[in-house]
């Protein structure tokens, strides 16, 4: 196996997709916010109501997945066609999940944005709670599967 | 204590801060990202070399942190006086840990700054390794210390 | 009829236009702004030659019309095969009307970028007047018409 | 009264304020969205709960005024201190009244952040509503009034 | 011969583009920074090392040709399908060469990418080299070749 | 001299100016593009009407210049006073010479938004003439002079 993001002389390059056919691809990622038992109450007590931490994390996450290309150094900049972000409450911990849906039809896939997306809504919690809990920690970010591409089907 | 974020109708808001001191701050946050023990030796290997990994990271690290208040949406958009990045190598684990570290002079802190940073380089990491290792974690990215501001000192 | 911008669980998302057929399409937008007759006849005295007031802001409109996915949360990034911006003097009126025609080839419509388009113009004529009228109100920007897609022709 | 946006030879410049005192400032700008009954009865069935159309553009909004440097061409970038958007339903009309207040400690006004952000608050309406009507019109968005600097208060 | 971005009232306007066929484009770029002997001799000594100059702008330059229909009022956003970028030592000259070569597929050129992805990564270049020599001269920059499009293959 | 970008491990690092003093400063940058004499004479026919190329560029010049930090990866982002964009036509040459001038008030100086200012401008230029002559050439961008900060006056 090699690293893709290297030209023949050994420096850094956006990978040549010219020759990849145009596929269907879907990436879907997901992250944890761990927090104090206290702050997670705040958040569940404002959700689906005015002053919904979650619902400006979600919008945040959107707009972070479309701007990939301009954070990731080597990463295409691909048009997406459908965005989606939801929370879920894991069990037993003080913590909120972040789950991010991208899809694209495009010749390079979408793990980056969905990747993205899931950080910058992370993030988005982080600033809202931190005048309430500044040990908040983001764990577990992984890409959880993806379809389409020549390497076809992946799940964690 | 409360949520800041939100203005008196309960509604999300930018923080006014118009009445704080401008002090000199920083921040310091880090995170890990898990990957094989094969993608580490591709990574380790590269370093200070062409086709260092790491090189990129840290810049797209720097540069994601001049950018926080473009993606996190109640973010004050601030001047910062210093910002850089480094990498670790945790013993008996097969990660990367990056540390950002964010200075400014203003009436709100780095924090957010700091933890963008963090995120991006992580990502950027993913990116330019995924070719080798589509199972690599993000891990325990937190605010380890900041200075500065009426809140004072902060560790982790 | 129902809003599209909400997923099944209720929760804001970027549609998923995955199944949409490519299409050419195009939209106009146009908008008005009212200023004193001074402050109009200043604008026309200048235009065509240096300082040109209109001539910076059809170059910001084009500019904004580009950005549009940047600036509205669940906006498509799509590619524009054209955008232009035209100005006119509405009779009997110390207006200057704005239109927006924006060209794509896509799964969706240019119907935001054209609205933005005008928007951003509008703004940027404001800005450059505002040391001679501060009381310029922007008005009746709509969608003129727009063609292409599933939803076919319409007109204002 | 002089056009301030040009320079000594008549070309379009940003205007120095290196000397002008920094002063705190405060602009208000409001617009409104018209709609059709049935629009608005769905904008407001959804408020305060998941689905809300405004909270989105609320957040829209203040994202915008953030970026406005980037978007109007002679515009300083300056570092705001605080923004907030309302919504208000005119009475007896089929619309929706967005006001955005900002902030800021600097050598020249929040003005056109302040009009930026309701347009694109009212933009952003337009996106999520347009599925349902398509004749939405933004009218009378203006500057409500402005304080702070040496032309002084200001009011519509 | 004619001018292409004006339409056809003479006004600044992004050239229409729907009904030119898809073509592989590719354009190479290239552009030279004449520095002092001792400020060049830094930069190489630093080569494929930790404090790699060129490491750095080769980042910058990939990142900026991903940003052009950003930066130039009325160039086309297209999705690059390849950017890279090397550097080159004159013979005989105190001088680094930057060369910038994009991929696109599309129904325009990649150019202005290639173009700017030169300028942006020898700007970087001053900017990191600028303690030690303020008076490096940008020279040369020109487009080399480009390939694809109605105008086909072009050579300087 | 030694390189500043790099901290004290030789990593690339955003330069530490906090405890700089903030001081007034101005940087004036300079550059040519050489073309052919006929698309020179269209250039110049359109001057100061409709349909003038160099208004555009002034336009994207200043804009460039507010961007500097977004695309050199280690340049702080400071909040500029002034930016003006002029134009030269030199005697005996086909080409046309931009000169860009900038201020802040800050602990560090305008030279990298200067020459961005410029070569933002160059390149808008290239774009716009290219369809008349695609050999034009940008040369000699340097920084013309200094005032400010702790190195002082500069002059090439």
């Amino acid at each position: 196996m090699e690293m893709t993001h290297f030209d023949k002389s050994g420096n850094a390059a956006m990978v040549d997709i010219s020759d990849k056919p145009v596929t269907a691809r879907e990436a879907v990622a997901q992250g944890t916010i761990r927090m104090s038992e206290e702050c997670l109450r705040m958040v569940r007590a404002g959700e689906h109501k005015k002053g919904d931490v979650l619902a400006v994390a979600r919008v945040a996450g959107i707009m972070g997945a479309k701007r990939t290309s301009e954070l990731i150094p080597l990463c295409h900049n691909i048009g997406l066609t459908a965005v989606n972000i939801d929370f879920e409450y894991p069990e037993n911990e003080n913590a909120i999940r972040v789950i991010c849906r991208v899809s694209c039809e495009g010749k390079t896939g979408a793990e980056m944005e969905a990747l993205t997306g899931v950080n910058v809504a992370l993030l988005t919690v982080y600033d809202m709670c931190k005048a309430v809990d500044k040990r908040m920690v983001m764990e577990n970010v992984h890409l959880e599967r993806k379809s389409g591409g020549k390497s076809g089907e992946f799940r964690f």
